[in-house]
């Protein structure tokens, strides 16, 4: 094990951490708040240790996966200590516990918070609460990928371990103009959704954090009713940025460099709307006596669809007095989650349509033993190594899922509410039912559940295997 | 598809079903109930079609995998609805959707009732109930392989489609003789549990139908309040045949010829027993204020480990109103089951170990990318084709779980309800929680949800591809 690079990293880390404390500080002096003082020291002392360790390149620059996992998930869990600083040195949530679940659940863009009563936050913490949505959202590495020289092999093996989905696609040829493609792509929507906005006469502080929240498909909103008090034209814009953020990044390479055809034959993204569709149909059916109009039927259960689907998480009513059958679609939804390649978490369309060709391969060789027939993705057959990746990824998520769920029973709470607290912190959506419901928050469980649901929102954010690999002995056996 | 074959073996299914109608008859003569008129003619009506179709063997005696898959799950199917006809005729249960799901949850060793009022049963019909558990709990078409003169080939796939478990293994180069030598097992067990009843002041009709019901692992009780009403010693009788009905029969196969060495270096045995230890560890810690003493509560928490791991379903408590953590850890034994090649369902053991050693050689490969480990099972390397369908196996579960928790939402249930419904069935379990707890039954699912539930019945006893191939279109196309 390279300790040298991994540290190293870590410093690099923690400076652009500090350099994405300036906004908040910013923020503090237009409105005079105080708290301004936390997020400035958390900025120096990030600074000063950054530099410090990255003063000079180490000599052995040997880096491979083993590296990449642990300096990746090694960075989430440094980054999100130094990120829960100031909320704890401004007094705003003056538990580390609790401040270190928001800014885990920040990062790792699930959006479920301990807070009853975030309007009592400072604009400057309601700030920084959102924009660590957007960092988290591209990835912390992928934004160092963009901007440091580093070895192409350090290159591949930290955007391997942190990119979400069964394969890493470039977009180019280069890593480092991949990761800047992705950037841009994502600075340009949320600019769009900041003006479309701000056209719909929403104030800009809140244009600005409600469009990092969609982005990164977070979800921490800045008001107790999360965005049920905006109008219907704010809330219609937000779900179609939700939606848009859930779609596989590549998607809008395609389109910029006009291969519209390679766009729309993606077969993931074929699903993802399919899903969508559906689920919204059903739900309308299912919900339409609860509203005053079809239009507002419609309309909630696109928005809470769309939510639950891109694991964003906001809510514009308490779905968790939705009908049974409602309910169980959008707890179906939270695992289904986003597209790879987006910045929403859940298991990731492209995995589900690969284990559903998976099954169907199964049952034509049983039929047809002798048929050798490859399974088939846009077009191409899917690697050998794809296939074996997604199914071990299925298979590794399910056991922590099941642990996890066995872990918060600890707490005593109704299967329900436990189920769907896991459910919503690994797939990195927020609220989840009953207890933990959109009206509630996760302020309930102490103790080792709490720590339990964070390590969940980082396995699920890292997709697993980082953390699984933090955690083996054999990484830090010589 | 070989047609003739797949009739020639449903008719001998019927010979088989006529002449286990036999006993239920008798029965009905001791006690001089009228519903045995019932089973009187269902038998004439099995054997007249039987010996009808089986008059002569096909001259196409051509049989692959597709063939065996679909006249197993065939099978499963024309033995259920010929089954649920003395419900019928006698009036007991008079729908036949009723009797129907009682049939099949009867056959596939589930245990899940529609009757609120077991004990209003005629003793023939009561008979038959835990009879049909007796029966499906070897499988039927193991019986016939032990019985009837079929080819090598015939016999491998159909072994291969109703036995449980990742790989079939033959204990004797002979398939016929593997066949007689598990029904041999299965029917020394079988007698010796009705003696430990009988010696403890059972009567006989109890001891008999109770010894069925855990034999094969089944759980339909003959009492209302299931084995609450019987002496601490049956309760402990029971607990101790439960989990031996749940080894892996190939353990007693190595006892029997004095290999000791191999069966105690079974790995999915001894992953077994230590599950149950600690789950009764655990659970008992945790009810240990609901019961007078230290014994009482250790002995509650066995009897309810031993039936759900089993997958058996008897209660001797209503343990719905347990602490959460109990209640999950006996929701998680659920997908747990028993041992591949016993009589019991769920995921099973062996392939759980399978799929926790698949995720630790990801790790390993993510650490030392150029280490070459194979998984290893009781010393010996598993076949890349087990590993294979292991994977398989549980993504198409977990897929047939989530649809099937879908669609039971027509009606509108808690989730708990819905969710441990479809737990209970798909792992042949019986009871499950809230509304389908130990005290209440079934009989809340109504359309299609019921015929969802008994499909999932089905799909959990044949070991989901079965009843998928089956079903899809392409078994049938020329």
């Amino acid at each position: 094990m390279n300790y040298s690079m991994i540290v190293y990293i870590l410093g690099w880390v923690l400076n652009i951490e500090g350099l994405f404390l300036i906004p908040p500080c910013i923020v503090a002096l237009i409105y005079g708040e105080k708290s301004g003082s936390a997020y400035l020291i958390t900025m120096v002392v990030c600074l000063s240790l950054g530099l410090l360790v990255t003063r000079k390149k180490p000599h052995n620059t040997s880096f491979f996966s083993r590296e990449g996992f642990t300096s990746v998930s090694l960075s989430w869990i440094v980054l999100s200590i130094f990120g829960a600083m100031p909320f704890v040195i401004s007094g705003e949530i003056p538990h580390f516990s609790d401040a270190l679940f928001e800014t885990i659940s920040g990062f790792t863009t699930t959006g479920a918070s301990v807070l009853s009563d975030v309007e009592a936050l400072s604009h400057c913490s309601l700030f920084w609460r959102s924009f660590t949505h957007w960092i988290g959202g591209m990835g912390v590495l992928v934004f160092i990928l963009a901007v440091l020289p580093l070895r192409g092999g350090t290159r591949v093996y930290l955007m391997r371990a942190e990119s979400p989905g069964p394969s890493v696609s470039k977009l180019v040829p280069k890593l480092k103009s991949t990761a800047m493609i992705l950037y841009g792509i994502y600075v340009t929507i949320t600019v769009l959704e900041v003006i479309f906005l701000l056209v719909g006469g929403m104030p800009l502080f809140d244009a600005l954090t409600i469009s990092f929240g969609t982005a990164g498909t977070g979800g921490f909103a800045i008001k107790n009713d999360s965005m049920a008090g905006y109008s219907t034209y704010l809330q219609g814009v937000v779900t179609v940025f939700m939606i848009l953020c859930g779609i596989n990044f590549n998607a809008y390479f395609f389109i910029i460099s006009r291969r519209f055809k390679n766009a729309f034959r993606m077969e993931e993204v074929r699903a993802y709307l399919l899903i969508i569709l559906a689920s919204i149909a059903v739900i309308a059916f299912n919900i339409r006596d609860m509203f005053p109009s079809i239009f507002q039927t419609v309309h909630q259960a696109a928005f809470q669809v769309g939510s639950i689907i891109t694991t964003t998480g906001y809510a514009t009513t308490d779905f968790n007095i939705w009908p049974e059958m409602s309910k169980t679609i959008l707890i179906a939804l939270m695992f289904v989650g986003a597209c790879a390649g987006s910045t929403g978490g859940g298991i990731k369309v492209s995995r589900l349509v690969i284990l559903v060709k998976t099954i169907k391969k199964e049952i034509l060789g049983i039929i047809h033993p002798r048929s050798i027939k490859k399974i088939k993705m846009d077009g191409h057959p899917i690697e050998h190594e794809v296939m074996r990746s997604t199914n071990v990824f299925f298979i590794a998520y399910m056991m922590i899922f099941a642990a996890s769920v066995l872990l918060l029973c600890i707490n005593e709470f109704d299967f329900t509410t436990n189920f769907t607290a896991v459910a919503a912190t690994l797939n990195n959506i927020g609220p989840g039912m009953e207890l933990v419901g959109p009206t509630h928050n996760f302020s309930i469980y102490r103790g080792l559940p709490k720590y339990v649901l964070m390590a969940d929102m980082l396995i699920g954010r890292l997709e697993i295997f980082p953390v699984l690999v933090l955690l083996s002995y054999r990484t830090w056996k010589r």
